[in-house]
């Protein structure tokens, strides 16, 4: 195990030097707090490890480019609300710190957590190629991500709901209303998330023995795309249903059947993915699967809780649960 | 939320017949019992929901046909083990019942949970056709399943490793070694976690770059066959590395290899999957995927307090470990 005065060694410094370095004193200069921290990541060194003092102060750091979540219609805000009462009732503070690639840049991901003092992090909205995703692979410092999964380092997990589930509840709402030609709508398969949604509909549809070949799906990174190019080619094709990746896909998607003379559920039904606060809210309100953002906050925070215990938790899904409102109907034979 | 009260009047009978019939009191007939049981259980009546008393009496239920638990070298020992070390200094008091089919039969799970007053169960080896496995689908009571994955139903939840990830760092080992053609031996596909890593070697080896297509893989329901009939065919095809599906077909794939005249690992290597004791008193000993048994036990108790809890968690992986010990080799270009 690294200590404080393995650094102070490979640096030829005093320990006084690299513990001033490390707890953010105000006498030393940034150059060498720069790489006294560099040294310490490098090194392995961490402070959680070293004094195995209780474990108290915890980050949810979002990627604020990718995510909102500062008031109560933003889809991360329950996410963060979920962390919080489950954190800070065992005892750990709670910092909530936005970053963009900018910072990530600056600064490693742990020379930031060892800044800090942070013994673990729950992160959202990090794309895969971010910078700090890259300094994931090979961290220390406990943490789970929302929707995010990174092979091989035991010190992280990733959160989030069943897909495969979700996309099987729909698919067999969909078909105990009567349906058997159903379409999926998604935006381009860039993401994790994207791609997994794409595969359980399939599986999903085979597991109900319903036909499905890949002109099932539409997949385009511009919504105008789907709604132009996928919508009316599934129509014409006879779905009767059609699945959305997410529920702003889903809500256009309603706009635009109407637009085209269809109606919605009586002509074609449409179900939605997530349940965001806008979904019940749709003309008619949006069946959809919803991702319990209090409860995936929780997780975050459970998950994080095991790493930090030695439990080399790599995978926490929530169970995915079925929302019907009004967009999903009976289909009635033609 | 049913009282007994509830149960009373549907039976019309006095509360305290009902009372005594969940409380197993010696005064009250058997055919009565079984009735007020089978009732509470269709009502969906729980102790736990009714009482809101803190959950101490929690129970492993293993299936005694499938899997071994009582010695140190058996397989469940230390999964038992783990759970014990997690649950009781939280003040849970763990209860372990061996069962079989017979007893599966004659009582439903639901109602064997309410009679013995248990407020969860972490339920090892099971297979998906048994008697239990369809009441889990639409239990009340926490339950968290070893290797099993139950769709649907809030109440459940899927703890084992990750086999995707245990796949790829085999891969991604022999090929860091040199290797290319790389074969799978598997026992039949029948169970959810042998379809799994079937699965989960083609999508490694696409990910690594490496050619496999479907002769690349041997499954077989018998031992005998896979050795016999698969490695030898694995042999003419040039391979020079050997992924099994679980240790003792690795272990015996090291013996016939060498029975065939070929050297391990100087000529083939072989990978297992398990880690069981046994596994590093093999000659050479095993290179293995590890399931960390005590950790999984420890994960299941996690899993159970956050469905406890009301966190709706369906599935908990662990990290996979790669274990690299002398079965794998250098592959020197023939």
């Amino acid at each position: 195990m690294t200590t404080i005065q393995d650094i102070a060694d490979k640096l030829g410094i005093s320990k006084s030097a690299v513990s001033k370095a490390l707890n953010n004193a105000p006498d030393i200069s940034e150059t060498l707090q720069k790489q006294v921290l560099e040294t310490a990541v490098e090194m392995g060194y961490t402070k959680l490890r070293r004094y195995k003092k209780p474990v108290r102060k915890l980050c949810i750091i979002v990627q604020r480019d990718n995510i909102e979540y500062e008031e109560p219609h933003h889809f991360a805000y329950d996410i963060v609300m979920g962390f919080r009462q489950a954190a800070e009732p065992s005892g750990c503070e709670v910092a909530v710190v936005p970053v963009d690639v900018a910072l990530q840049r600056e600064v490693s991901y742990d020379a930031f957590m060892l800044q800090h003092d942070f013994s673990g992090a729950f992160l959202l909205g990090f794309s895969l190629g971010e910078p700090w995703m890259q300094d994931l692979k090979t961290s220390h410092t406990p943490a789970a991500l929302y929707d995010n999964h990174i092979i091989g380092n035991p010190m992280t997990t990733y959160v989030g709901i069943d897909n495969e589930e979700g996309m099987n509840l729909a698919v067999r709402h969909l078909k105990e209303l009567g349906h058997k030609k159903i379409g999926y709508i998604s935006s381009a398969l860039g993401s994790h998330i994207m791609q997994v949604r794409h595969r359980a509909f399939f599986q999903a549809m085979r597991s109900h023995g319903l036909k499905a070949d890949p002109s099932y799906a539409g997949c385009s990174y511009y919504l105008s795309e789907c709604m132009e190019k996928h919508l009316p080619r599934f129509l014409d094709m006879g779905m009767t249903a059609i699945i959305c990746c997410q529920d702003t896909f889903a809500s256009a998607a309603i706009t635009q059947c109407r637009q085209l003379g269809y109606r919605v559920p009586a002509d074609i039904s449409i179900i939605g993915f997530d349940d965001i606060p806008m979904s019940a809210y749709t003309d008619p309100p949006l069946t959809t699967i919803r991702q319990n953002r209090i409860q995936l906050g929780k997780s975050g925070f459970d998950a994080l809780r095991m790493l930090m215990n030695g439990v080399p938790i790599g995978t926490v899904l929530l169970h995915a649960e079925l929302i019907t409102r009004g967009s999903a109907g009976i289909s009635y034979p033609g």
